[in-house]
């Protein structure tokens, strides 16, 4: 345990390194020339547009006026005034629950902090267990151990304290979650029934459609649906296997981009700009690079009408899928929520995800393939997360240098340099680990691609969820066995249950500063580096000065980004994990946590206002995964309290805390039958109510050319536009 | 272990006992007086009579036909003759599916069993551990452990063979039952096909009708549903609490039957019969019985009426539940298969059982009572299934003698007794467990009663999953444990995973001898018993001589019984578990569960055809548990062998054996979702074929007047009818 000038002095150097991410955003953004990198989000809505033209050359790239200077910290009420309704009709309502989740931290943590240093400080404080200890003791444990459990004697009656604190923080933790679990189903269904006509709200999708010798599937699917829901079928788009056409199609687009450059340059250099016909123009013969771009594009406009002749006719790349219409929402509703046919693997119907949300690569894998993907992935993802030390460790052991000497001996007379060979082997294997976690993500939405999943946001949650276990069994498990007799695998099997939790639980208390300097790192300073948008800023202007050649190009050359739900949202439950499992152990811990999450709250508020732009709109359903996360912790933190008490001589104390897991499991259950359904199904009698005010209000309406090309692939959508990039 | 002596005594003992009910059974069958105990259910279709009137007196009773006697064993072919398409018409598929589960066992042990003697018995028997062990080992192990994989040497690599059969024997496992749930799902919906009309086909039941000031719950259900289903709402019945009157109707049948008995003695004696006043007639004033119970019936009459009044105006006894009836057979399964409302713990849909399937007194349960109730079940099961051991253990100790006597000392002369001392002190606390074991399914069923299922089928359903889970922990674990460290509860926690499993592993090749007596004594003799119905028939002949006062009687004293899922479907279980922990481990275990599939595939077959009468027909949707319980016992044995091959020195093999329980794991997954559906929900496909053939065979069918009445409470129905006696 550290002492408090210790913790003082961590805190400092992250403050510091906060503020200095602040400060050069509130300065930075109040440039002219930075305002597409700190407000996209205002350009793509069209309300805002590049810098006055007026005024004097510089004024367009700096900002002259002292005024702006002075309220340079006007950016966090101006993210905080805009309200809940508003910010959902602005951003969508992901972004605006997306919030919720700080806000949910706050109003879990804020009365736990409060109790607990109101109660269970003054419990531990007023004991002299480690100032008893002897001299040992007194090294180990500091002024911060003795705000902790650890400084209560072996059987005191005080630990009952602990106990009901940790029945009050679990119950406060249910209350709460409750809450906000009914919250959210509430404005999930209000958004749905407010929300305007949307093609997804009457389509379905269905997959294995069952192949037939003597009709295609368009025939098979008209046929089955006709028969089968006679009076509500309105139209269908079967699926079509374009991903070659569409890569022709977004080379097309790159040449076409280039030729008008060189036209511009042509246009005002007055000489035919000249390429070289190999690799990035690199070397080669010199050619006239108007002419060169000009008849690449001719050829591939001959390959893509091709592509698209083959693709459209042939059976081949129809893929038994389809996306299926109906004449009401009811219908859809009623469509997607049963089964069809007598062979449950085949004709699988569900909701048709957004246009923009579908993940088109995957519509067409059948049921064994999809149950064989699922067990290879979840295979896969369970040695990812339990052997992911192994392979870092083994590229870290790659860098050593006098291994990287044996291969490669040239290198000697560099690395004799004492200067560097420190360098590489102080600072090689951070940088290897902090690869390996940057790639994770990237991994993680990889493993989920592969596992057949058909919407986007189905790709982020379940990522989400895969993060959020490799977190906590590589950066909680991880820390807390650190040090002890775990470290060998093979000493984890040989241990008794009893000794495991003890050990564990023992183990997180001496734990608290290494986590306590953890939320710093990550969740002050790195969240202030969110705000800074540094990577954004440099691609921006590295991109404006070499690449843009239209304005076209510089809309593009902005990156607004979004909410990484599959990274950001494990990141707050890990905060949510350690905050349940520090508050009754360590109350100290909690400040920090707190500091986070009003923190990560006003910069994330700011960047959904003024920044991200949302790739899809799920109507929230991923609060099911958020509110099973949360309580996941919680039965982990009483798990380990239940480790810490048996080592404190009290024996009821597991007994009750057995109980408390028990009710904490149930009510997990409660609230999963009374609330998930809002977020998996659609309940007939909203979707009744919808169709009956359209057909009220607009009683000549033809949804069927409304729909009829709503999951038309991308690629035939807009004639050539560019694809949207998924994830 | 044991000698081939041993085990050969045991089942000399168990044979002769099969053997003496078969024999009694032969002979007590051909009794015409036990027409009714052997042949219940042909009485029930009307296609047997009591016995012809014609002939003595005596053939009334006895069979004088000496060819009869030759034929004696004429019942096993007949038993097996029957077609299961014609089983299916004659017992319901239920019936017929149950009956495969025996077969299923065959199907997978016959090949197992041939294999493992073939391959594994010389494998085992051609090395000389056990016989090189020393003289202690040669006590302890006989020429059955020879045969078993104890006589093994560590590290040999013989142990692959084990493995490959393990791998063998899941892959052959895994394969039946794939293809036998495929064959049940197919007869399933061949079932539901080719039924005739029924009411639950076009019925859903609804529960937790949203409460409203202004409006009844009659009123309510009708507007929700015309608006929420406008074209196919047909009609509904509100489902009202009629205990009370039920219980009032049953005890004036009662009185009714007593009259009838009076009167008929009068008749015959001329003299009017006197009863007394008091308990069962035994004491009191002498009052004419047949003035009595006509004056009691009058009141009662009075009672009735009024309850019924009562019932059907005071808004109290309706519940918030209703059974909705629907046009077609699609709409009902529309309804079925999706949620109504927002709030998805209102209006629950879901299919309607069978109007005798019904579990009428838990229709009103409230969806927060009913997960609180599921709670506390849950909870008291874990006790039940944990600590089953500990109430019995303390029963057993109040019936020491020693104990009685000090509490009892008035009994003093009696125990003093040696031969009365002995039999109370050994007989006692067998007696004691054996009424806890008989008293268990009704415990069970209770709590599944509490638990607020709504149909006996479902009642039986999840008490055959906690009776199964039962044996597990209170035959197979505690069998295994006793004698080893763990039977004090303190010393299992203390225990590494690895010891677990190393320690069950080799105490489970030590209790092969018990194990194969227990199925000899549980799976022989027993199931020879049941074909001899010895309480049936004594009860029959008590009811005939003492009670049966009319030919109604007479029919209602006949007990056909039924197959009781929830203790008979578990006790097969029981042995698929020990058939396949023990396949791998001692071969020579095999035979012994052949002949119990063989033998009690015949006996209930036999009873199936001539006996049983089934309360309800749930179309075999028992078969998902069947196959999960399979699988849960595929996967128990393979953790044993894990733990087992842990102690013979084989590192590679536990790794090799964790991929097979993962292959295992997935293999359920991947049949859940395939074949699963079919059990719970009901294809569009199917409901709109038999809506469409109905409308075009019947098309002046007037299905409301069929409906009307299908889901009216027993008691209103057929006016003062008895009630059906759940379970």
């Amino acid at each position: 345990m550290a002492t408090f000038e210790d913790i003082g002095a961590a805190a400092g150097t992250n403050i510091l390194f906060a503020v200095a991410f602040l400060t050069a955003f509130a300065f930075l953004r109040l440039q002219p020339i930075n305002d597409r990198v700190y407000f996209p989000k205002w350009y793509l809505l069209g309300v805002r547009n590049s810098p006055s033209q007026q005024g004097s050359f510089l004024t367009k790239f700096v900002n002259l006026d002292w005024r702006a200077y002075v309220r340079f910290l006007n950016w966090v009420p101006d993210a905080l005034t805009m309200l809940e309704p508003q910010l959902i009709d602005h951003a969508g309502l992901d972004s605006a629950v997306y919030l919720r989740i700080y806000l949910l931290g706050l109003k879990i943590f804020v009365p736990i902090a409060l109790l607990s240093w109101a109660i269970l400080v003054p419990v531990n404080w007023t004991n002299n267990t480690l100032a008893n200890g002897g001299p040992s003791a007194k090294l180990q444990y500091s002024n911060i151990g003795k705000l902790s459990i650890s400084n209560i004697p072996y059987g005191s009656p005080r630990l009952w304290t602990h106990i009901s604190m940790a029945y009050a923080f679990t119950f406060w933790t249910c209350f709460c979650l409750r809450n906000e679990y009914a919250k959210v189903a509430e404005m999930r269904l209000h958004f749905l029934a407010s929300t305007k006509r949307r093609p997804d709200q009457f389509t379905v999708l269905v997959r294995n459609v069952l192949p037939d010798q003597d009709e295609s599937v368009s025939e098979a699917v008209e046929h089955f649906f006709v028969a089968n829901h006679p009076d509500h079928y309105i139209t269908h788009q079967v699926v079509i296997n374009a991903n070659k056409l569409a890569k022709l199609v977004k080379l097309k687009k790159n040449k076409k981009n280039w030729l008008d450059y060189y036209q511009l340059k042509f246009a005002r250099k007055q000489s035919r700009p000249m390429t070289k016909t190999g690799f990035l123009g690199l070397w080669g013969e010199k050619v006239d690079a108007i002419d060169r771009q000009s008849a690449e594009i001719y050829w591939l406009d001959k390959e893509i009408a091709e592509e698209r002749n083959r693709v459209t006719s042939d059976p081949k790349c129809i893929m038994p899928a389809a996306f299926v219409s109906f004449k009401t929402r009811w219908s859809a509703a009623v469509c997607a929520q049963t089964q069809q046919s007598r062979n449950p693997t085949l004709w699988l119907t569900d909701w048709a995800s957004e246009p923009r949300d579908v993940y088109w690569d995957n519509l067409a894998i059948p049921y064994v393939s999809l149950t064989i993907r699922k067990f290879v992935v979840t295979v896969a993802f369970f040695f990812l997360a339990f052997f992911f030390v192994v392979p870092v460790s083994f590229v870290q052991s790659l860098t050593n240098v006098d291994r990287i000497l044996r291969r490669a001996p040239f290198l000697k007379p560099i690395t004799e340099v004492r200067f560097i060979k420190s360098i590489v082997q102080g600072v090689l294997p951070g940088i290897v680990l902090k690869i390996f976690l940057l790639v994770l993500p990237r991994i993680l939405i990889m493993i989920a691609k592969l596992e057949g999943l058909l919407s986007i946001s189905a790709l982020e949650r379940i990522s989400a969820s895969r993060y959020y276990i490799f977190n906590f069994t590589n950066v909680v498990l991880v820390s807390v066995i650190a040090g002890t007799t775990f470290e060998q695998p093979d000493n984890f099997l040989q241990q008794s249950a009893n000794d495991i939790a003890r050990i564990i639980g023992v183990s997180i208390t001496m734990k608290a500063k290494f986590f306590i300097t953890y939320v710093m790192v990550d969740g002050w300073a790195s969240v202030a580096g969110e705000i800074f948008r540094l990577t954004p800023l440099i691609l921006y202007h590295l991109r404006n000065s070499l690449l843009v050649k239209t304005k076209k190009d510089r809309e593009e050359a902005m990156d607004p980004g979004s909410i990484e739900f599959h990274t950001a949202e494990p990141r707050i439950q890990l905060y949510f994990l350690l905050g349940l499992v520090y508050a009754v152990v360590t109350p100290i811990f909690l400040p920090f946590i707190l500091v986070f999450f009003v923190f990560a709250y006003v910069i994330f508020r700011h960047q959904i206002i003024n920044v991200y732009n949302q790739k899809y709109e799920s109507a929230a359903s991923f609060w099911p995964d958020v509110h099973a996360r949360i309580i996941y912790s919680l039965v982990i933190s009483q798990i380990m309290l239940i480790g810490l008490m048996s080592t404190k001589g009290n024996r009821l104390s597991p007994l009750f805390l057995v109980v408390l897991v028990v009710l904490t499991i149930w009510f997990h259950v409660f609230c999963k039958g009374g609330y998930e359904p809002a977020f998996v199904r659609y309940p007939l009698q909203e979707a009744m109510r919808k169709d009956m005010l359209e057909r009220a209000t607009e009683p000549s309406l033809d949804l069927k050319s409304y729909l009829q090309s709503a999951y038309i692939h991308p690629v035939f959508k807009n004639g050539e536009e560019l694809l949207p990039v998924p994830c």
